[in-house]
C-alpha cells in the first residue's frame, strides 16, 4: 500500500487556499482562518466516512479502525505564522488525513484504531506554543500569569481543563519539515529525530560610554557596539567549537542611544544556545560568560532554561528500519525547533520524521518543499504508523 | 587685566538655574527655557549698561565700545540638548559677558567695538543645528523641506532674512569644553581648534539569511549580524589605521527581524567618518565598501557628506601666542564636533578655544568643567580678543 500522492498534493492545495490576505499563508492561532482550516479538515473527514471528534479547546481528530484499543495517533497542526509557509504544520495533518483515505479505499482491516489530529495554537501565541497538544496532554501549568492571559482568548480554564484526552493513544507519530539545511546539505530523504533541542537563554548588557562621535577619539572612547561584536564572535566561535548538535545566536539586541552622532553607551542582547545535552549547553553558556566578563563590561542575567527532551528509541528504531526496507538516505538528528510531538513525548512514545525543504526555508512566504520529498515522507509515515500497529498488537 | 572667576562661576550658576524639570539642564531651542535664558543675558548686560541688540530670530548682543568700527565677536549658545550639562554653549556666552564686564570695570579704553552674541538653536534641532548663526551670517539654504520645516517654528521668512548681520564684525571666537578626552589625556589645559570635521555618513545593508535559530545549523547559516561584527571590526581597524585626526561610528543599527529565536537576516546600520582632510575621509569610505562588498553581502548607499572646514590661521596664531605667553600647555586640534563657530567661518575669521571637561562627558547631566580650567580658558579668550582687537587696529 502506497498514499497516492497526486490526491495528497491536492489536498494541501486546497487547504491552503484558506489564509489571511497577503502574502504566503496566515492561519494565526485562534483567529478565523485557524477554524476554517479546522472546519475543513473535519468537512474532508466527513467526505471519506473518518469519525470526527473535536475537544473542549477545538483541536480536531479523525479515527477509523475499532473504538476499543489504545490507537496509533498522527497529526500536526494547521496554524501558521504571519505571512508563513504551505507546509510547516499542514503537512503533517494532510500527510495523515491521506494514510487514513488511503487505508479505507484499501480495506485494511485494523486492529487498532488510528486517528488524525490537528493540534491549535502550535505557533508562538498569546497562551505559548503547542498550546493545543499540551493542553490535550494535560501538561498546561495553570499559574496566574497563564490565567491572565487566558482572558484574551476565547477558552474558559474549564474548556482547558477538559481538554486532556492523551490517554487513548498509545504512539504518536508526526511529519514536519525540517526547516533547516541538514538533509539537503547530506544529500538525506529522511531525518529521524531522536530529540527536541533544550534552550537556554541569557540576557546580556554590554556597558560602553556613550560620547560625540566626532570629539572622542578613537583611543578614548569605549564603544559598546565594537565590544558586542567582539562577543559575538567569540561566542560563535565557542557554538563551533563544541560543534553538533549545539547551535548558538544572538537574534535580538539593541543599541543605545542608537545615533548616528553618538558613539553606543550599551548594547542589550539576548543570547542563545540549543542542544540534546542540557551539561553541554550550561557550559557553553558558562564560559562565554567567563569570557565576556573578563575581557568587557557586562551584566549578565540568566533568561529561559528549557530542558532538552528525548523521543522514544522504539519510534527512532522502526522509522529506521522503514528507511531501510525502502532503501532512503536518512539522518538521526536533533530537531532544533519545538513541535507538538514535543508535548506528547511527556505521555506517550512520540517520534518525529522530518523532510527537507529548499534552502531551509521556513517561517516564509517562500517556505518551499519538492514534491517527491513529499511522497516519500508520507509513505514513511505511512509505513511506520503501520509498523507501529503491528508491534503493539 | 584677569577676569573676576568668581562672578563668571556665579554668572554660570544663576544662569543654570533655567531649566525645565528633570535630570540636568534642559533648555530646547525655540522653548521658553531658551528664551529665559537669553531674557536673562540681556538683563545682566542692562545692569551693566552693556548695550543690547535683539536681532529677527532673537538671537541676543551685548556691545561695549564705539560703534563705528568692525567689532570683534565673541559668542556662543544657551540652548543645550535634553538633560545636558551646564557648559556646552553657556560657557562660551557667560565667559564673553564676564569679559565685557571686566573691560567696563577698568574702564578700557577700546577703538573698536566688542560684543557677546547668544545664538539660538545650535543643538540639532528642526531647523538644524546651530540655525541662528547659519541665519545671522545668510548662509540659510531656502529649499522646500526648510520652508516646510520652518511652518512648525516661531519664525517667519521674513524674520530670518533679516537676520544677517555678520557684516559689523571682523572676527569671532568662541570658548567651547572639548567634549573629548584629548586635553585631558595630553594633560592640555587648551585647545587651539584649526579646523571643524567633515563628516561623512554611509547607510550600510548587510544581508544575511533569516532562519530558525534551532533548526539552522551553524555550518549552514548566513547570519547577518555575524558577519555585521566582523565588518564593525574591520572598519574600526581602518580608522585606527588611518589615524588622528579621523574617527568612525557606527551609532545607530538596527537588527531584522530582531527576535531571540530567529538567526537575523538583516542588519541595517549608519557608518560615520569624521576628519579634517574630506579626500582621506573618501577613501576611508571606500576602503571599507571595498572590503564590505568583497567578503560580506551588502548594500552600501551614500547619506550626507559634509566638507570639513578651516578656522582662521591668524586666530591659531594669536591664541597660540597667548598660551605661550601664559605658559598654558595647548594643543592644536579639530573639532569633531560643529560649532557656532562653523557658521562663522564662512563669513569672517572665526576660532574656537577648548578646555578640558573631565572624561570627556557632554551632552549629559554629568557634564563637569574643572574650575581652574574655566578660569584659563576665559583668561585666554580674553586676551586673543584683545590681541585681535589690537592687530585691527
Amino acid at each position: 500500500m502506497k498514499i497516492n500522492h497526486q490526491r495528497l498534493m491536492d489536498l494541501l492545495d486546497e487547504l491552503n487556499q484558506i489564509t489571511s490576505e497577503g502574502e504566503g499563508i496566515t492561519r494565526l492561532a485562534y483567529t478565523e482562518q485557524e477554524q476554517a482550516a479546522l472546519d475543513w479538515f473535519i468537512e474532508k473527514c466527513e467526505q471519506h466516512s473518518i469519525r470526527t471528534h473535536r475537544d473542549a479547546i477545538g483541536n480536531v481528530f479523525g479515527t477509523i479502525g475499532p473504538e476499543a484499543e489504545k490507537g496509533v495517533l498522527i497529526g500536526s497542526h494547521l496554524d501558521t505564522v504571519k505571512n508563513g509557509g504551505k507546509y510547516d504544520g499542514a503537512l503533517g495533518v494532510v500527510a495523515g488525513l491521506e494514510i487514513l483515505i488511503t487505508l479505507l479505499e484499501n480495506g485494511a482491516q485494523l486492529e487498532k484504531p488510528v486517528t488524525v489530529v490537528s493540534f491549535r495554537g502550535e505557533e508562538a501565541n498569546i497562551l505559548g506554543g503547542t498550546f493545543g497538544s499540551r493542553a490535550f496532554c494535560g501538561t498546561i501549568e495553570f499559574d496566574e500569569d497563564f490565567i491572565k492571559r487566558m482572558e484574551s482568548t476565547p477558552f474558559s480554564l474549564q474548556q482547558v481543563k477538559e481538554t486532556v484526552g492523551a490517554e487513548r493513544y498509545s504512539n504518536y507519530l508526526e511529519l514536519h519539515i525540517e526547516q533547516g539545511k541538514k538533509l539537503e546539505n547530506n544529500g538525506a530523504d529522511i531525518g529521524v529525530v531522536h530529540a527536541i533541542a533544550g534552550i537556554k537563554r541569557l540576557d546580556v548588557t554590554v556597558h560602553g560610554e556613550a560620547a560625540h562621535s566626532g570629539t572622542m577619539g578613537m583611543e578614548e572612547r569605549n564603544d559598546a557596539l565594537i565590544s558586542t561584536a567582539k562577543i559575538l564572535l567569540e561566542f560563535e566561535r565557542l557554538v563551533k567549537m563544541y560543534g553538533e548538535p549545539n547551535v548558538g545566536t544572538v537574534g535580538e539586541l539593541y543599541v543605545h542611544p542608537n545615533l548616528p552622532n553618538v558613539v553606543p553607551g550599551r548594547v542589550d542582547f539576548t543570547l542563545e544556545v540549543r542542544g540534546t545535552d542540557l551539561e553541554t549547553m550550561r557550559e557553553i553558556a558558562e564560559r562565554f560568560s567567563d569570557y565576556a566578563s573578563t575581557y568587557h563590561q557586562v551584566a549578565i542575567k540568566p533568561n529561559i532554561e528549557k530542558h532538552p527532551s528525548d523521543l522514544s528509541e522504539k519510534i527512532v528504531a522502526t522509522v529506521e528500519q522503514v528507511c531501510k526496507e525502502a532503501g532512503m538516505g536518512y539522518r538521526v538528528m536533533m530537531s532544533g525547533a519545538n513541535h507538538d510531538a514535543n508535548s506528547l513525548a511527556a505521555v506517550m512514545d512520540s517520534g518525529i520524521i522530518f523532510i527537507p525543504c529548499v534552502n531551509g526555508v521556513s517561517h516564509n512566504p517562500n517556505e518551499c518543499v519538492e514534491a517527491a520529498d513529499i511522497e516519500k515522507g508520507a509513505n514513511v509515515l505511512f509505513r511506520s504508523a503501520l509498523s507501529l500497529l503491528k508491534a503493539s498488537q
